[in-house]
């Protein structure tokens, strides 16, 4: 009994050590964090060199705002200029610091809100001020405070509608400030009016100045950002796919060392579709407010990007799944492989031509190609299922001798992989079921947490690896989402000529194919530029 | 020629119409406006309860400000406050405006931000002012400008810094807004250690009374909510698997109907697992500035949450890429649903069955019971492999009678879908490849754009419909993706292991299970809580 309570001991204090970790590791932190000081300027620099180099933008962006908060401190430090606007002038500047923002449609959209709700609020404190400018001192005061209560209350429950926290929630915050400002200054100040009229002039100013600043020097526009981006997402999704088939019809040994980092080009391809969702919604609304740079529309039709970004997205997650064949715990054997490769393969080619035309049909502000779903398409099509036809033994039981194969294979992967794991060893693994049984057995013992750890993990994998299922079913699973993207590639063409019709795209014309390869160089440097770090 | 040289005109003229649609339409629109301004008060109404209803913690909330604002009034308004603060007092009520955030975390992370900016900039601003002080005015004021450009450009360069972004993004701008206010103001007022000195006074009031608010009076924590949050994803994804499964394998007529609304409970339930990323990482960084209020973890996990959700995304996609399957273009016949019926049901259980294992284990905060990966899960894994192999034939080429059967079905199907788009009709639908040939021969003709509407939404499905593709293959899919499923499991149980062993959650013993059961009821609760809307 006791080595048992010993290492109940031990576990207990490891635990404990883990949690107070954080405490006991100040002193060997002293030296570590000397070492970090020290590469501290280099990292600095680095990391300044890295965000200006990955969108130079940002460096003019950061020129704009200094230069705007110079030119509208001038209304302070020269003379004439002070005179007219007296000690007020600080209010402009607390407006270029606020509502000067990365992209055209941001500074719009801020610098309008912060007008209007100045201006409401403005409107709203004088006819408070009029009704309680009759009544005594401390009954003024009462007034004053319930006024603040209720106004208070109401913008804050306003903010949750969703309406109005899409498009209007900076509004009504200075809506709530300058309400709040005039009015509980009204108690000692006595022209009211002069505060409020003051104030919209200056706030009137600072956003003069941003707006000049951002739609005249340099402008960024999100409406321009999006566009791209969605130019980029078709060309990722293409890109994914064919090195997604690629990836799937190369030698298994290669295969294995792919891992799922961020340096994978599959993943790559997709990141960027998968979690789109906030970004292309702020960039539209954002876009909304910019004025309309179309010769034929008279509203742009934003909103038509985010839904293909929908569009896109559920069209992604189809890649992902595909993806997931390429790491699933059934192993396609060599042969099946080599027997599918080419109509697989050409497949994939096709439905990336067609998202590349898509994509090259936005990017130039065209309709796509009436001829954007091929013949070679089709032909790919019934190629693939020739081929899935002419095989009709692979969907038999598994041969035995080939199935015990794979397994060593799966197993002998299963094994590399948590070997990469840090903290997790396991000294031999089990080819067949067998591995199951003594799991099992040894779940009777008492060392929880250490066989959790180890064993865990591999339960269901070893399940999976050890039932010989068909091993065409992963094979059948890729097929049939290849042959379910085709499917999809019709919602995503459908939204793109939506998109084309609501946006006044100018028709197709076969000559302009030319204009699509010269267009090819473009990619890289609008790659450089999209970055919303600073769009919202 | 002439009706050709029409045609061109009507599609001209009608595009025109497209384009300025909206200023035609102004006329019409009058009573149309009218008829809203009637309604609209009612709508008005209606908003305004179901946000409350939603969630009544956003009208507790809207109380706190209006609370908070009269409270810091008070300084301003009340004779001996004023006289200790004076004037400065307005920015106490301007900090609150913008500080009192719905959750305690964020309000936290605003007013320190708030605070250290203030407090940074002060310190900074003095010193320029130490060292401009000896010069003369206009040298000062150049000095000033100076001071003003380089501030300004180094600081918005910074906030495009992506840790700076992350989490000091407001203590930046706030810190800009101060040092411009001193340093601009210092050309004129000789005090400008008081102005520094009573901003920072009158906005260290402003924060403690939001700090106060929000601690202490009905706290909202961002903690909790993450993790009801990630409770109810794991619910979600359980929910959608079993539907998703019993929608497989219900009546080819009744699935039929099933629209990918949103009131589809399928997509009901993994929605909100795939566009969680902002969400719960905006969750997670207010959650850290929350003080920690576990027993035993001096640091809480929180970006052990976002971690889990990363990965309940990636489990996602595999529920959607299922989801994909019940809409398929190749239709599984009727005979091979009810083959594998029964075990696909029994998989699919058992996966929910873990899913809601794992969401009670963190909805106790205790460790998942050992035995978690059951010896069912295995069977039935086991099961579904032993039907697989007992239909060797199902894998065959399919029977041509059969599959002509399948394709009248499908073009039906194909026409019911077709009939509820709006503006796409046809006449009749070809139930073979016929259908291509003709679109073919038709696409050589001139009527463009009339043809793209109704033809083209069409041609891929029409493609893989005449192909006869095997049946097996969407079943092999559906197989497939089910046992991917199980493999994935592996890594959501690993990391909610992880978490738990970071979190320090409780041992798990099997009495508890009773306790599960009891919590059930609180899922609907949470459920109408969990908004995040105030979040951010």
């Amino acid at each position: 009994m006791f080595p048992k309570v010993h290492t109940g001991m031990e576990m207990a204090m490891e635990r404990k050590g883990d949690c107070t970790k954080t405490m006991g590791n100040w002193e060997k932190h002293i030296p570590i964090f000397a070492q970090k000081m020290k590469t501290y300027p280099g990292l600095l620099w680095k990391t300044m060199w890295k965000v200006g180099h990955d969108d130079p933008r940002r460096v003019i962006h950061a020129f704009k705002v200094g230069l705007s908060l110079t030119l509208v401190s001038l209304l302070y430090l020269t003379e004439p200029l002070f005179e007219g606007i007296g000690q007020n002038a600080i209010w402009a500047v607390m407006t270029v610091v606020v509502v000067l923002e990365f992209t055209a449609g941001a500074t719009l959209c801020k610098g309008l809100n912060r007008g209007f709700g100045t201006l409401l609020a403005g409107s709203l404190a004088f006819i408070f001020e009029y009704i309680a400018t009759e009544s005594g001192k401390v009954l003024r005061a009462v007034f004053i405070g319930a006024a603040v209560f209720l106004i208070g209350s109401a913008a804050t429950y306003l903010r949750f509608f969703p309406y109005i926290k899409k498009n209007y929630d900076y509004g009504v915050v200075i809506f709530l400030l300058t309400f709040n400002l005039i009015t509980v200054s009204s108690y000692r100040v006595d022209n009211v009016l002069k505060i409020a009229h003051d104030r919209f002039f200056t706030i009137a100013i600072g956003c003069g100045v941003c707006l000049l600043m951002s739609l005249l020097i340099f402008p960024n526009w999100s409406g321009e950002e999006l566009h791209n981006s969605t130019v980029l997402k078709l060309e990722g999704l293409a890109k994914s796919i064919e090195a997604c088939v690629n990836e799937y019809f190369v030698d298994t040994h290669i295969e294995d060392t792919g891992n799922q980092s961020s340096e994978d080009p599959i993943y790559e391809g997709y990141k960027a579709v998968l979690d789109s969702k906030s970004k292309d919604e702020a960039l539209a609304l954002y876009a909304s407010w910019e004025p309309r740079h179309s010769r034929y529309c008279h509203r742009f039709p934003w909103q038509r990007y985010v839904k293909l970004g929908g569009v896109l997205r559920h069209f992604g997650y189809t890649v992902v799944a595909l993806h997931g064949c390429l790491r699933t715990e059934i192993p396609t054997p060599q042969s099946v492989r080599t027997l599918f490769k080419d109509p697989c393969n050409r497949l994939a080619g096709e439905i990336s031509k067609v998202l590349m035309e898509l994509a090259n049909s936005i990017r130039n502000h065209r309709h796509c190609s009436p001829e954007i779903l091929s013949d070679h398409l089709h032909e790919a099509l019934q190629d693939l299922n020739t081929a899935i036809k002419s095989q009709p033994r692979l969907f038999l039981g598994s041969n035995k001798n080939q199935a015990t194969n794979m397994l060593a294979l799966a197993a002998a992967q299963a094994s590399q992989k948590h070997e990469k794991a840090p903290g997790v060893s396991l000294s031999s693994v089990k080819t067949d079921s067998s591995a199951l049984m003594e799991w099992k057995s040894r779940r009777a013992s008492d060392s929880k947490e250490a066989e959790r750890k180890v064993l865990r993990p591999q339960l269901s994998k070893i399940a999976i690896t050890s039932l010989e299922f068909s091993e065409a079913l992963p094979f059948a699973a890729f097929a049939s989402l290849l042959v379910e993207m085709v499917a999809k590639l019709d919602n995503v063409i459908e939204e793109v000529e939506g998109l084309g019709r609501a946006a006044c795209y100018k028709e197709y014309h076969p000559c302009d194919e030319v204009v699509v390869t010269c267009d090819r160089k473009k990619i890289n440097v609008s790659q450089n530029n999209v970055h919303t770090d600073g769009a919202d």
